[in-house]
């Protein structure tokens, strides 16, 4: 398994922006799950990609079509990171109240809040590739962007 | 194209990893771009995606099968990441000692080193999505990786 720890190893070097994926499924019951993968991906039409694994309770619930938000997280949302991306805290993730869950569920003082569509799905064995059509964005002005690096936060 | 303004505010507080991807043509000239878009994909097999704009010089040269190296910057690329970025620039971007070029081209004092293979493809508007099967990688134990946030290095 060299290549695979040598794979692990170089990675974690790799500074990530930290996102939470939040949505509905088709009972509208809410999920949101810690990513670490949004990538934009092109200015017109505006777009978006984020890796999903197929083993997340999430994952069947994005269908193309489906909507979804990225909330990018600030340097305060540590613990709701956490929270999202924990099997055992799956039933906490919607109890705090930086929640907003009238439509599509979003962080409200998140760094910023991407809304979008799902236009394709790729399926690359263990993951799914999501590419989202941006409906509508907005961002706080103050940058203040939660990263992880070599295994932790930063 | 508020929609579209609005998108690239959102993700002006995004903070990305700056990587160099490189690689050589089937008449061995090599080429080499600076990307913002390497994730992680699976750890099952190792792969990683990179997103790469189809007007890009480059890109032509990436096809299935096709070998190319992932090299994660540290803080001193400054200079060598705005050359691999600007198109006045491309005949310069091999002209530093701080490449090896005895086979596909690596940067030899990088962040990280992933070498891959071009596994899959898929076109995405402006885009071709690349999905490298990891070879082997190495890594700097030291982090000093280049980051890009707000139109700026960090």
């Amino acid at each position: 398994m060299a290549l695979q720890d040598n794979f692990r190893k170089a990675m974690r070097s790799y500074v990530y922006s930290v996102s939470i994926l939040s949505n509905t499924n088709e009972n509208s019951e809410c999920h949101a799950i810690t990513v670490s993968s949004v990538t934009s991906v092109s200015i017109d039409p505006p777009s978006l990609l984020v890796c999903i694994n197929k083993s997340a309770s999430i994952h069947d619930s994005i269908v193309i079509g489906s909507k979804f938000c990225i909330n990018l997280l600030t340097k305060n949302h540590e613990e709701l990171s956490n929270i999202c991306s924990s099997y055992e805290n799956e039933n906490k993730r919607f109890q705090s109240d930086e929640w907003d869950l009238t439509d599509i569920p979003f962080l409200k003082r998140a760094q910023a809040n991407i809304f979008c569509e799902v236009d394709q799905l790729i399926s690359y064995h263990t993951h799914s590739i999501v590419f989202g059509k941006v409906l509508k964005s907005s961002n706080s002005d103050d940058i203040n962007t939660l990263t992880y690096v070599d295994g932790r936060y930063e």
